[in-house]
């Protein structure tokens, strides 16, 4: 997940938000410390927000912080999986054709109905494309689209690359996007939308041992069962040092899933520490912490372990927060 | 999730499967006691497994137990959770219209590429439709439309609606169907679907207890409790009898998750009873047991308890097996 506000040559970042969540996102930014966003207040439809988009982007609203860019990409909040490619390869298409937008094969034939709610023709699936975000445009194109559009066209439009066409006679380059771009819909897109960032969330684990104790540490035999179990999971492990600072590394770079080793009783010094490091990082603590202990030695239950660790990382059910797993 | 197996009006089903998927599909009939389903062998495309399904309905060949019906539905697995009344609305438009298929509203704008991949037109949204699965047909129009078709529409045809048009002039009625007929098609939609499942077997609890113990029984506490933590669910409680008959009627009417109140050590002995009796059911045993304990008196913590019972019956994670959970 590359959030806009990740990628360092976007220079400036308008959201169109409804008056009445006006202050939750304020609070939302404020809370996770987003740099670089300007707020503007949403239209009733969705063209006339991205042009109230624009017109703070324009730079000739006189207590504006912002300067008119050459490009601007448009986005919608509900496809929040794209990747930072998909932005390059609509910006530099946009930057070649004016306008650019990603499209996706359509899964299901497009049916055209007869008044009477029969089927008039269908259309050849193969010919036509299903038009998803983001777009890119040459700010000049979209600002001046926008201005000369119909009321009818804000009102009722869906499509900003027709309204490049259309008031500017740009002919958008269409670029094939990834699957992930489809918009978050139904109940049933929630769902996916939640897997898939519980699966985004687990490419990374961090086994946190204390090396002192034994030369081949039960956590590296335990890295390599769990590598057994996770397939394409990024295994790293650190010695906790003194101040703290390998620990800080690691939760600066986005890693959201710690697997603290107790061996020695003593140990859970270091399973405090590491607990009190993540509740002060600005990281949102969303998930729960649990202990999976064995009652002989953990050498001769590491793959049931592993197993259970598994699968809490992939769950994240705060419900069995606090519980006493036995591998 | 009607499986049309289940509904009592269908007739006979027809499934194409791949040569090399026909033992799996053959032994998963069998061992789910699944009746009134017939094989063909799948073509290399859609519309060519549909013609060899319709010719196995029509009646012709002499080795065949099949006759010839006078509605036939058609449906793509890669939907599995339509209802009864879906089927129903498709099927009475067919016997009307000769053809009838489900239509959802777009999602994303539909656009035509030029030959150069840039945008030559974008259709207005709302008068197209997304055409979806399930179809019905009067048999003798698709049957006709199909054997008429060309090799060309067999083998880059998708939609067969457009068969029935094209070759027997008959415009089918388009019924607006639910958003659950959508087409499994990416990874996100497993995902979706799992989830989808996991809640759909999730609507009904049976909490089996024992009602010679205390008047105000605890069974009946957290009844109310696990009411207020899964809302729409439909909780049943059941004492179990002598031969077990009352607890046999409540696995037949497809519930799949079953808690167990052991308020007294010795009631162990219900428990060992019910998973006894899951066993020998025909139901496919898909997720754990998992006790749920207390060290005091379970009253005291029956909303913990509730909410760790609620998480476990929501995901039924397999990992949990055998874990003794602390409320």
């Amino acid at each position: 997940m590359y959030f806009p506000f990740r990628v360092c040559w976007i220079k400036d970042i308008v959201v169109a938000v409804t008056g009445e969540n006006m202050e939750t996102m304020k609070s939302i930014i404020q809370k996770y410390q987003h740099k670089g966003i300007s707020l503007v207040e949403a239209g009733v439809t969705r063209h006339r927000s991205i042009l109230n988009g624009l017109k703070a982007l324009a730079g000739d609203q006189t207590d504006s912080r912002l300067s008119k860019p050459q490009v601007v990409i448009i986005h919608d909040a509900v496809r929040p999986f794209f990747e930072e490619d998909d932005l390059l390869k609509v910006v530099r298409a946009a930057r070649e054709h004016g306008a650019a937008g990603a499209v996706r094969p359509l899964v299901s034939t497009v049916v055209s109905p007869s008044t009477e709610g029969c089927l008039d023709h269908s259309l050849e699936r193969a010919r036509y494309r299903a038009s998803e975000m983001p777009q890119a445009f040459l700010f000049d194109v979209i600002y001046e689209a926008y201005q000369r559009c119909s009321d009818y066209d804000l009102e009722f439009g869906t499509e900003c690359l027709q309204l490049a066409l259309k008031y500017c006679h740009t002919n958008a380059k269409l670029v094939e996007g990834s699957p992930d771009l489809w918009k978050v819909t139904y109940k049933r897109d929630l769902y996916a939308a939640e897997s898939i960032i519980k699966e985004r969330i687990s490419q990374e684990i961090c086994i946190v041992m204390d090396m002192k104790e034994e030369k081949e540490h039960v956590g590296h035999l335990l890295e390599a069962v769990l590598k057994n179990e996770l397939h394409h999971v990024k295994m790293t492990s650190v010695v906790p040092c003194h101040d703290g600072s390998s620990i800080q590394h690691i939760i600066l770079g986005q890693c959201y899933s710690f697997v603290c080793m107790n061996v020695m009783t003593t140990d859970f010094q270091n399973t405090q520490k590491l607990l009190g490091m993540l509740e002060e990082s600005n990281l949102s603590i969303l998930y729960p912490v649990v202990v999976v202990s064995d009652e002989q030695k953990l050498q001769e239950s590491l793959k049931q372990g592993a197993v259970i660790i598994a699968a809490l990382i992939k769950e994240r059910n705060s419900a069995l927060l606090g519980q006493l797993l036995v591998a």
